[in-house]
């Protein structure tokens, strides 16, 4: 095919490719909050267990391990170890408030 | 079957159940992580067209738009909207020093 000179940028797969990778964030922000619920559906079950059985609402090992785990997967998905660790700490310090709560 | 009396509360589904929600709270984790790779494999592109375009690396009305929409999905799933505002907040604030970075 012919390319007729000068086309304004935005008339090649520009604005379109833009607002389908917007579109793509969007699903993907939609997936984030879906999971964020199924892992507070799942430690609100951890909670009312260890709430039930006397166990401490805070694990300082389990949380180091799920630290380590999330900073290799990062690292093995080329993301910043720091901002995935700083996202877990962030949803995890709510869990334990919820785990207290139960106390 | 007959309950054989004073068992320890352990030896019904206790730690196995524990243990189980472990491995999926795990799971979801890895989920999690991948997932937000592939956010960012996405806003890299974003990047990228926008840096060719001399477009700005930060867009207040999108990221207005983000907000509004992850603090809705958080209050359909019963999470904290603030919790939720905030992680993306974090993610937000890497993308735009990431697409910074190519202009």
């Amino acid at each position: 095919m012919v390319h007729h000179g000068a086309m304004d940028a935005g008339d090649d797969d520009g604005p379109d490719e833009l607002a389908d990778l917007r579109r793509q964030i969007d699903a993907v922000d939609e997936r984030f909050v879906a999971l964020l619920a199924e892992r507070f559906r799942i430690t609100r079950r951890v909670g009312r267990i260890k709430a039930e059985r006397g166990l401490p609402p805070q694990d300082a090992t389990r949380e180091a391990q799920i630290d380590a785990k999330v900073r290799r997967l990062a690292s093995e998905h080329e993301l910043d170890e720091g901002l995935v660790s700083d996202v877990l700490r962030a949803v995890i310090d709510r869990v334990v408030a919820e785990h207290r709560e139960l106390h």
